[in-house]
């Protein structure tokens, strides 16, 4: 027997629990912040918008969080997912290194978001919500809440970008398939989109005035809650399912990685796989350098400055410490529409400071480069965003080659790209524009970060 | 623990042999003829287009044909693929029946066409070929012939019908995401399209016209071959990866299907999945019912005469006996492109004959109507083309709730459609046009079929 192209559990094998690395941070991270009163929020102040099983989720320091049978009923549609071994990636490249990446492309909404979305969904569900309302972007996070809504019998409604709206109506339709109702923001049906409709009737919209429509519906509706797809800590937690599956995966064939590497936007997808193996090396059994890889356009971790910053444009939401550009830096409209937020997940960031964690930025025609050669030899077209973690992943891979080094390197392929080809098309015929976040950019994005008393 | 959602074999489980249902059957199927002389083709007629490996494959009646290593190796990319029990979707029908489904969606190309197509390239490659030309409609068989020519450094070259070419440029984005090169057809590559090209150069393409420039380059150039995604006995033998997997699979679980349904187009899908099952049934170990699906748009099977005919259009191919609507038939333009072949495969149709299996045909509103509803419980998009087959299923499990009947139903996913969502864009908008095809079309279809003297 050759070695082995996937490595697979069984569902009996599902892990039961999310694993929280709070429990384990030698320091926790600083509080969120009111923002009006600049004191740390309450489960209260949060209450108008998530069911307390979130809240309490938001801010446990419990190790772990048992994950519902009817969670993981769900999960198991699609879940354990891949481990893959790279074997043609590792043949084109001539390195002695070991790639292995953990695909989430399998799920419902093609992508990792529905490990979060089905218990978002389902908590809310439990506390007698009747709808969830988000925002989307390029359409992931819609797709996966529209799905995850179908299982609990919730209305889904979601407010996307109109200019993302117009230009790929497939997700549109995707979301609508899974049940959900899409209106294009700004739109009509909320104080905070007619307020810029009048101003400006033909505006494309933006990720921020789609969340302050989201929130106002949930706020001013009783039966109705928000959701969230990356940042938060619960979101982070819900992730872990990810590491946790891939920690049993290399316990089955007696391996450990020496380099972690996936992207990051939010956060998300990245403290996903990379918290249950932060916890090893917290605790001395394993010694792994955790790398994230973000777009050299938005490059929260490596040139954004740690601050207290809204988590939106309008400054509507809580303070949170994090890497960040400025809530009102708009990002160049590059094709990995999921790493395209201006700030960092407060409890990714708050790691990065410790020193737990390293980060790098890519640009994108790298990145697409890397995405076309995965997919030449390992038959999966990626979706833009994990291309930033296997550019990062060939470049240590190339490194190895030189030194002669077999180290194990583990990725995280968090979706496919079915539905972003036509920024593939956009590579092949030599026509993307790249683009690097300038210093002096960034120091005009963050000049505008609100003043929060020591 | 509850029943499993997912029955899943190791790779170490993957079948080593295709199974030959020639062996088995009670009588051969008629010969397949010259096209000019009328008499029996030879190895050597086929020998310009394709490799003696699979010119031999196609006439074997050796009941097991061994898979050789370097495809195991490339099918463990997706393979074993999951077969599914559709628990949700049973809940939402309220039927007795069990449901089980296996899905094809995991592969390189989205569909069950690579696990022909990695073969067709190997064996190729191992003749010393350089290139391989096919045609391709909506774009399925493309796209896993470009993947399968990436894994064995083989050129692809495709010739797309323009009307497909100019309206799906996802998939063109795909085919060269993988390295395949692909012209719209008619193109003035080829004597063949300039013909077509100097009567009409607005052409918008058929099948038969691809079909004819593809066979055209290969027939022309020495280090060039032709390859075909459906239809002949090596592409449904390559298939019965599909029915093996299966079987294994439900012995798992000590089950065995009542009842067993796939869609129909060129044959290929549904032949993989029950030759296996129907070789059970020849050896009087499993009594199952099984049943094609095909559009109503495009009835074959179930409104078509069983005659000699060509292949293609042009009539350029050898004379196959076979279900047709004459090879001169255009069918509407549903949005199922791979079930819009005026043909079916001669070994199936030889099959349907013998009386071992049954066929059904469906409007296209009632199969996305299955697809939504298969898509809002079961969390994956379906390809309009096993949507006809998950119609019939949905039939079946409801017939078992009048009746009360547990039984055991397995059918094909064959694909996701997350390249066909605006199609379901179409029917959620309710603009769905409907086609079935009269007997009166039926009758002027195949009044131009060849005459063949007995």
């Amino acid at each position: 027997m050759p070695a082995p192209t996937k490595i697979v559990l069984d569902e009996s094998e599902l892990p039961r629990a999310w694993y929280n690395v709070l429990a384990d941070l030698p320091s926790p991270p600083p509080p969120v912040l009111h923002p009006g009163t600049h004191q740390p929020v309450g489960p209260d102040d949060l209450a108008p918008l998530f069911p307390m099983d979130l809240i309490l989720q938001e801010v446990t320091t419990e190790r772990y969080v048992e994950i519902p049978e009817e969670v993981l009923d769900v999960y198991r549609l699609w879940r354990p997912s891949p481990l893959y071994r790279a074997h043609r990636l590792e043949k084109a490249l001539g390195t002695p290194a070991k790639i292995f990446y953990k695909y989430e492309g399998g799920s419902p909404a093609g992508s990792h978001k529905p490990n979060t979305a089905v218990p978002q969904a389902y908590y809310n569900a439990k506390a007698g919500v009747r709808r969830l309302t988000t925002e989307t972007g390029a359409g992931q996070w819609g797709t996966a809440l529209a799905f995850a809504c179908s299982q609990y019998d919730l209305a889904c409604e979601v407010w996307q970008v109109r200019a993302s709206y117009d230009q790929k109506p497939y997700r549109k339709i995707m979301i609508e398939t899974f049940g959900g109702t899409i209106h294009p923001s700004p739109s009509d049906l909320t104080a905070a989109g007619r307020a810029v409709l009048e101003k400006d009737p033909d505006s494309p919209g933006s990720l921020g005035i789609a969340i302050s429509e989201a929130v106002e519906v949930a706020a001013t509706n009783a039966d109705t809650n928000y959701s969230l797809g990356s940042v938060l800590n619960h979101v982070l937690l819900h992730q872990t399912i990810i590491g946790e599956e891939v920690v049993a995966q290399f316990g089955k064939v007696g391996l450990t990685p020496d380099v972690l590497i996936g992207c990051t936007g939010g956060g998300s997808n990245f403290g996903g796989l990379a918290f249950p193996f932060l916890r090893e090396k917290l605790a001395g059994r394993l010694d792994v350098t955790i790398r994230a890889v973000e777009p050299a356009s938005c490059p929260s971790l490596t040139k954004g400055v740690y601050a207290y910053d809204f988590g939106d444009t309008a400054g509507m939401t809580p303070l949170m410490k994090m890497h960040t550009l400025g809530h009102d830096f708009i990002p160049d409209p590059i094709h990995a529409g999921g790493l395209r937020y201006h700030g960092m997940s407060p409890l990714l960031s708050h790691i990065y400071e410790l020193g737990l964690i390293e980060a790098v930025a890519k640009t994108q025609r790298e990145c697409f480069e890397a995405g076309v050669q995965f997919a030449r030899t390992e038959g999966i077209v990626p979706a833009p965003e994990p291309t930033h973690a296997l550019a990062a992943c060939i470049d240590e891979a190339l490194r190895c080659k030189e030194s002669g080094e077999e180290k194990v390197i583990l990725t995280a392929l968090c979706g496919h790209g079915h539905l972003d080809l036509a920024a593939y098309g956009t590579y092949l015929a030599g026509e993307l524009v790249d683009h690097e976040l300038a210093s002096d950019q960034v120091a005009a994005a963050v000049a505008g970060l609100p003043t929060v008393p020591a």
